[in-house]
C-alpha cells in the first residue's frame, strides 16, 4: 500500500492503534494475532490500524506504550494482561494513568462464579481478581471468558481494554466494542472496497502491466500482497471516487484477465472446487515432488468428496510404472522430470480413479537432485481429460518449502484454467 | 512465561527491539510473525525481545518507529519495506535518519540476476531497486531473494535491516546476523541450553508430571510451547548452574520417556526418517481424511526418496477398496472411519508397494460429516509391517485444518513409536 494512502481513504484521524501485552508475544512462544483480527475488523468499517506497539508484562513498559499510542490517536486498544498472576499488570498500568481506582464488579464476578460452577471446578481467590476493573470504565461483559473488558472515554478519547485470550479477545470485539463503534466513532464513512487474486503473473508484471496508464486513479488506494504463486489486489476508494473505482476494477479485469481467479477472498482450491462442482466432473491426482500437497490442499475444502475421488503419490518411479501406467521407456528416455512423464502420469491417474480429470506433477524439489539440465525448481505440471493433455514447465526459486508450495500452486491454477476453458 | 523470567537469564541490557513494516501487516491480511521469530532466535542467545512497533508502509510512521526504538535500544531490527514497489519505503526512512544515501549494491544487483537468469524471465527496472543500500551499512547477502540485509552500526548501537518476507527475513538472520551477534554483542553470557520435543501428552499434562517435585530448581528457566500434537520444552541455565539443568533435563527423561520424540528442534518427520534409514526400511502411505498432508510431510525431508515409496490418498470408499485391498464388507459394517478399515489400508499400502511400513489414516475432519456415533475429529491410525498392525484411536478438537493438523502428526507419531520399539 502507498504511504499515507491509508490515511487518505480512511478518514477516522488519525486511526487506531494498538498496545499488545504479553511476555509471550516476545519470546517466540506465541504468535501476536490480535493485530491481523483487529485491523481486518476495523478495516471493514472503513477505520485503518496504524500501529501495534507489542511490550512484555512490564508495569513501566505498558505504561509508556499505551501512553504514547493515547498521545497519537483518538481510538486506541489494549490487550492482554488482564488475567489472575502476579504478572498480569495491564488494569494497573491503565489505572495509573488515568488516575483511576481499581474496584471489582459486582456482574464480573457473577460470571466468574457461574463459569466455575458449570465445569464443576474449585474457585481460588486468586480467580476474583478478574473481575477488577478502573472505576472510570464502562465494563463490557465477557462471554468467552473471565476478565470483561472496558471502555474509558477522556478528552474526547477512547481506550479499551481486551483480555489477551483470541477467543475472548474477539467476542468482546464483535458483540461490545464494534457495535458501540458504528454507533459513535465520528468520521466513520462508508468505503467501497474491491479484492482480486492473481495467479501467473508475479507483483512486478502486474505493476508494469497496470500503472503505467495513470492506474489506479485519484481517490482509489491499492494494495498489492504477493505470496508464493499468487498476488492479492485491494482496492478501497470512499463514496465520491465510486466510478474512479469502477474504472481501476475494469482495468485489472481487462489487462490481467484469465490471471484473476478470484474476485473474493477465494482461495484457488475453494475456486477449482467450485468450477468441478459447476460441472459436475471428478478429479484424481498423482503427485511426486509434492508427496500429497495438491491432495491436501484439495481435501481442505469441505465437501471436496463430491468430486475428489482420490490420488496416488507416486514417489518413487515403480508406483509411477505400477500405479499409474506411466511406460517405464519415457521414464528411461525422459526421466521422471520431464513434460512426457507428467502427462502420462495425468493420464494414468484419470484412467485409474475413472476421474473426468487427471492432475499430476512432477519435479526437482531439492536441495540435492539437480543437474545442469534439469536444476533444482524445474517442475512440470499436466492436467488430462477425455479429450486432451495440456502440460506446463515451470522454473521455481527458494527452497525444497516453497518449490513444492508453488508447484502446488500452479497445479491447482493450470486445472482452473483447463476446468475454466482458459486454454 | 514468568515476567522477568527471561530477563532473569538475558543478561544483556536494555535488549532488542523491532520495528516491522507493512501495510497488510495491520490491514488483516497477515499475521505478523517476525516478533515471534526474532524473539525466538534472539531468546536463544539471552538477548530479550523487549518491543514490536508494527507501522504501515509509511515515511512518517516508520522513521517515527525507528527513532523511537534507536532511542531505547543498542539493537534494532527494522523488517519490510525493501521491494521494488513505490511503498516500499523503509530504506528510505532508515537513510534519512542515518544521514545516508542510497547506493547500488553491486553483488545484490549480480543476485537478482542471477536469480531471473535461473527462471529464465525477463527483469524489469524496478526489480533493480531490490539492490539499493545505504551507503553507509554493510551489506548481508539474501541467499533467499532479492533484497539483501544490511547493518548499520553507529555509536555503539547497531541496526539492522531486513527484508520482510519470512523466508528472506530468516535466511539473512540465521547466516547473517545471529553468527555476527555471537561475536560482537557485548554482555552475551554462556547459556546452557536444552531442548525436548514431546508429542502424545498436552502441556498441563506434562507440567504436572514434572512441576510437583521442585522442578525446574533452583537457576533454571523452562518454558513450554504448545502446538497441535507437540508441546516444546526449553531450559536455560547459566554456567553456575548447569548441575541443576543436569537434573531438570534427567527428570523430563525420566518422567516423559517415550513421549519425548527429539533433543533438539528436530520435528518429527525428520526423527521417522532418521529412523527409517537405521533400519533401512521402506514406507507407504494411505491416507483418507489428511488427503495427502502425511505424505507431503513426510517428503518435506531431503533424502526421503530413499526410504517413502509413495501412497495412495484413497479419498472416495472405491480407491480404499481398489488401490488398498480394503474388503467392501468391512467399509459396510464398520464405516470408512474405523480402527478395522484403518488397519486394512495400512496392510493393503504396505502391500501394494512393498513397503516395509504401512501407515494409514482415516477420520472426520469436519465441519459437515459427524454423527452422534461417530463425531468430527474422529480418527483411526493405524501402522502395519511384518508381523502386526498397531491401530489407535483419537478424537481431536478444533476444525477442519486443526483435526487434519492433528491427524497427520499422531499418524508420524504413532510410526515413530513403532520403528522405535516403543509398542
Amino acid at each position: 500500500m502507498a504511504p499515507g494512502s491509508s490515511s487518505r481513504i480512511c478518514p477516522v484521524k488519525p486511526g487506531a492503534e494498538l498496545v499488545t501485552t504479553g511476555a509471550e508475544l516476545l519470546n517466540g512462544r506465541t504468535a501476536n494475532r490480535h493485530a491481523q483480527t483487529l485491523g481486518d475488523r476495523l478495516g471493514g468499517m472503513g477505520i485503518p490500524l496504524l500501529r501495534d506497539t507489542t511490550v512484555p508484562d512490564d508495569l513501566a513498559a505498558i505504561e509508556d506504550a499505551v501512553r504514547g499510542a493515547w498521545s497519537r490517536s483518538d481510538l486506541v486498544f489494549v490487550s492482554g494482561g488482564l488475567g489472575p498472576t502476579s504478572d498480569d499488570v495491564t488494569r494497573e498500568a491503565v489505572a495509573g494513568l488515568f488516575g483511576a481506582k481499581l474496584v471489582t464488579d459486582e456482574a464480573a464476578l457473577r460470571n466468574i462464579h457461574a463459569r466455575y460452577a458449570r465445569i464443576g471446578k474449585k474457585l481460588n481467590a486468586s480467580v476474583e481478581r478478574h473481575a477488577l476493573v478502573l472505576d472510570v470504565a464502562t465494563v463490557l461483559p465477557n462471554s468467552a471468558g473471565l476478565a470483561p473488558g472496558e471502555r474509558i472515554e477522556r478528552d474526547g478519547k477512547v481506550l479499551f481494554l481486551l483480555p489477551g485470550p483470541p477467543r475472548e479477545f474477539l467476542a468482546i470485539l464483535t458483540e461490545h466494542i464494534l457495535p458501540w463503534l458504528e454507533q459513535h466513532a465520528s468520521g466513520i464513512r462508508a468505503l467501497r472496497r474491491h479484492v482480486f487474486q492473481v495467479c501467473g503473473l508475479g507483483e512486478s508484471d502486474i505493476v508494469s502491466l497496470l500503472e503505467p496508464k495513470g492506474f489506479p486513479g485519484a481517490g482509489v488506494d491499492v494494495a498489492y500482497c504477493a505470496q508464493p504463486g499468487r498476488v492479492e489486489i485491494r482496492f478501497a476508494a470512499d463514496s465520491g471516487n465510486e466510478s474512479a473505482l469502477d474504472r481501476a476494477v475494469g482495468r485489472v479485469r481487462t489487462h490481467l484477465a484469465a490471471h484473476v481467479y478470484a474476485e473474493d477472498r477465494s482461495d484457488l482450491e475453494t475456486v477449482v472446487g467450485r468450477l468441478m462442482r459447476e460441472r459436475k466432473a471428478t478429479l484424481a491426482t498423482a503427485e511426486s515432488c509434492t508427496g500429497g500437497l495438491v491432495g491436501h490442499r484439495i481435501t481442505a475444502v469441505d465437501g471436496s468428496s463430491a468430486y475428489y475421488l482420490g490420488g496416488v503419490v507416486a514417489y518413487a518411479n515403480e508406483s509411477k510404472i505400477r500405479d499409474l501406467g506411466v511406460p517405464e521407456e519415457r521414464l528411461a528416455r525422459h526421466g521422471a522430470v520431464s513434460a512426457s512423464v507428467a502427462e502420462a502420469m495425468a493420464a494414468g491417474v484419470r484412467a485409474r480413479f475413472g476421474a473426468d480429470y487427471g492432475l499430476a506433477i512432477t519435479g526437482i524439489a531439492g536441495p540435492t537432485g539437480g543437474t545442469p539440465d534439469k536444476p533444482v525448481g524445474l517442475t512440470f505440471i499436466a492436467v488430462a481429460d477425455a479429450e486432451r493433455c495440456v502440460a506446463r514447465e515451470h522454473r521455481f526459486n527458494g527452497d525444497r518449502a516453497l518449490v513444492r508450495e508453488w508447484g502446488a500452486q500452479m497445479a491447482l491454477d493450470l486445472l482452473r484454467r483447463v476446468l475454466a476453458g482458459l486454454l
